[in-house]
């Protein structure tokens, strides 16, 4: 090894969209989301450790870019994400993402992750951490309004976690419901194809909506919501992005992630900033109350909080290193004398 | 290519720090400086572009681990750096870093890149861009006070932009000094090994501070620094973490890059939050005064910008893809239909 060469040290662990597709399938995408929920909620049940902050925005006309950091005082992480409704139409992802972690104790890197497909997985995982105390004992069918990339992962996420055996799919898109139907055939689940929002929510005790139009929607209006449902709003989840009406948010005890983000970017934006919520954490600790009557409306405003993230890329970090699901890159120098670091680059000429 | 291989759009350039060191001697080193100098000052000129805002830091007692984002409308990036001062006694770089360089259009990313090395030359090359315009005319003598990895980057910088010939050197870890004396032989500079602080700034118009220590150090005390000195300091860039002796700040005329994050991080957190300070880039449009006379004190507080970080993801960008000093990372999940992120997960089986 040659004076210039890299240390171990200057290489950090990177799983590449290809090895998070192996991962999965080593793990098994159900097992995959279901250790995700748990390592969100044994995150969550430590809610008071995290330094928190709200993500991080930098808006365009077209979209936005988002940085999410947390850290548990041991480990640092943060994912990049962006959000642009409108690539979808350009056979682009709307939602692109990578994460890092970072040792506190010395600020190194050590696990870099694309997050597009981990982020889709720890989505799901959350929505149905959530469910799974604030749905209704026994639901057992689920309304999908909105059948994009995340439809999928959202309807078996509710059927390993919550015991979901039927969804019922809406999009105003007939060729998305076609193929979230097909992808989820042979994994268990009763599919049945809807011709319009109003027939999707018929006999559902929980309804998921996963639009992605960047404005106001109204995917459901106030007289579709009966008593007793439980909401999964995953696409309402940036300023000016919305898709419940608010006589909905009215009539729902609504719980939610992390509240100053929530009340920017979730559907809470359109209700009086101090509008009553419930920390979804404190549920899961016993410290609030989640669904206290079968006829109560329960809504999780999920927006998506840095936290599930960090829990993801633990988990990842864990089963990649592992496995070996990983390649090294060559992210940080690391001269011999740290204090030498132009003496490195000039041995590298 | 079956469907699950990745497209040419998942695929993300990555400058390695063997590929950063290998585009640095392509270039040349006091010609990458000078090409940075001249990045960010363009930038400069234009600061009202961009959307600014303070780094979002994440400190522990022992660092930092922060995040330094910008945005000029058509590409955004973003730095990830640590800043853990006790690292270097453990044999580990004090600063590493990272960035990302993405399309605002779609928020897919454009390049990743080690940036550890980078910043040590865009560092430097502020230094001297800020020098440039505020130092005394025909300043010849440099002292450098810190010795570490920041030290030769700028002696050179300071060489080729302002005109430096003789670098006078003091550590207080003689090694420190003998390491960078060392570093400096054959680039064409006089370098002076000095015993004190005291002795370095004998006959230097500029003073360079560039010490490590996360505290309110004292490296130059008010009686040491005599009128008509142009004053670069470097190291003071975190609460807590400063330089220079408060009397100091007084006397001097002090040039900042951005106010808000300055006052947090930088040696005028010493000083009432409304003491008058000069944003550098409005010098550099000439829009307000620089050095005005020859006896004056000017004081170049350098904390580091996100936007100095902007300027080199894009002029590395540039070469790197030219030159072709990079190599493709499997970064971003881009299925062939974007809504079916699902199916390629299931294909990749």
């Amino acid at each position: 090894m040659t004076s210039s060469a890299p240390s171990r040290l200057a290489m950090v662990p990177f799983v590449s969209v290809e090895n998070m597709m192996r991962l999965v399938h080593h793990v098994g995408l159900r097992k995959m989301l279901v250790q995700l929920a748990d390592a969100i909620e044994s995150d969550f049940l430590r809610w008071e450790t995290f330094d928190k902050t709200a993500r991080v925005p930098s808006h365009s006309d077209v979209g936005v870019i988002e940085l999410m950091p947390t850290s548990d005082g041991d480990f640092y992480g943060f994912k990049y994400v962006n959000g642009h409704p409108k690539n979808a139409a350009e056979g682009l992802q709307t939602v692109t993402a990578f994460g890092l972690l970072a040792d506190v104790a010395t600020g190194y890197p050590v696990l870099l992750s694309e997050m597009t497909v981990l982020t889709a997985l720890r989505t799901a995982a959350m929505s149905a951490l959530a469910a799974k105390h604030l749905a209704p004992k026994g639901a057992h069918t689920m309304a999908v309004i909105g059948n994009g990339a995340q439809s999928e992962f959202q309807s078996l996420a509710m059927a390993e976690i919550v015991g979901i055996s039927t969804v019922r799919l809406y999009d105003i898109d007939p060729a998305a419901t076609r193929k979230c139907a097909r992808n989820l055939q042979g994994h268990g689940l009763t599919v049945t194809v809807c011709q319009s929002a109003e027939e999707a929510i018929e006999g559902a005790q929980i309804i998921t909506t996963a639009t992605a139009d960047k404005k106001n929607s109204t995917v459901l209006s106030d007289n579709m919501v009966g008593a007793g449902v439980h909401l999964n709003a995953v696409g309402g989840d940036s300023p000016g992005k919305t898709e419940l009406h608010r006589d909905i948010l009215l009539r729902s005890s609504i719980f939610v992630e992390y509240p100053p983000q929530t009340r920017i970017e979730g559907e809470i934006q359109q209700l009086d900033p101090d509008h009553g919520v419930t920390e979804l954490w404190k549920v899961l600790s016993g410290t609030e109350d989640g669904r206290t009557s079968q006829s109560q409306i329960t809504l999780f405003d999920s927006v998506g909080f840095a936290i599930e993230d960090f829990s993801a890329l633990r988990l990842v970090h864990a089963i990649a290193l592992d496995a070996g699901f990983y390649t090294d890159l060559d992210l940080v120098a690391d001269p011999d004398d740290s204090r030498d670091l132009f003496g490195m680059l000039m041995r590298a000429a």
